[in-house]
């Protein structure tokens, strides 16, 4: 028989300067090297290109190295990529995301009936 | 070396009717137990008796057999208590919340440098 309750949480990952990479800044990088554009990344993620542009300015000041590039041609027509680094940092993230539900199963199995 | 990086989270415990027990319901349940009085342990946790009152009912409401016991003697006069239910919940909030503690150390060990 399994239990009435269920063990649920949320996951994030700070950097020394406590800026946060979570599932909405996960998400967008991965729409970004899907995509390769950030006007059809921050559309397909109902987000404004303001925003997307903000959170990519952000990711890549607050790291060693940048995250993302953004090559010109103006808004909807320049051209966006993951470096290895921001590849490394989605990888980091969902390998961790998915052990962390793991977790949360685990610990479902083991609440009283 | 250490990583900049560390791994934090939150975590909750959902019923099947979607009520949920986390870090705040859990203190207050705590209080509850260290003071012997709803109004008292609001007061702790600096929060109004009012909203305390509706916590507790909502807890006692949700699940099959009640957390709490209020005696009456009106506002600040009564005697709050936690039945064996309510204990057991807490106990069962704190381990695995103690478990999911050492889960993100583990995991922010794992992240790279």
């Amino acid at each position: 028989m399994t239990s009435q309750f269920t063990v649920h949480g949320r996951l994030w990952i700070e950097a020394a300067d406590g800026t946060i990479i979570g599932h909405g800044r996960v998400n967008l990088l991965e729409k970004i090297d899907d995509l390769g554009s950030l006007s059809a990344a921050a559309t397909a993620l109902g987000m404004s290109y303001r925003y997307a542009w903000k959170l990519v300015k952000s990711m890549n000041e607050h790291s060693d190295k940048p995250l993302i590039t953004l090559s010109s041609g103006g808004r909807g027509g320049g051209h966006a990529e993951l470096t290895t680094t921001g590849k490394e940092a989605v990888a980091t993230y969902r390998r961790t995301d998915q052990e962390f539900e793991q977790f949360l199963s685990q610990q479902t199995e083991k609440l009283p009936e």
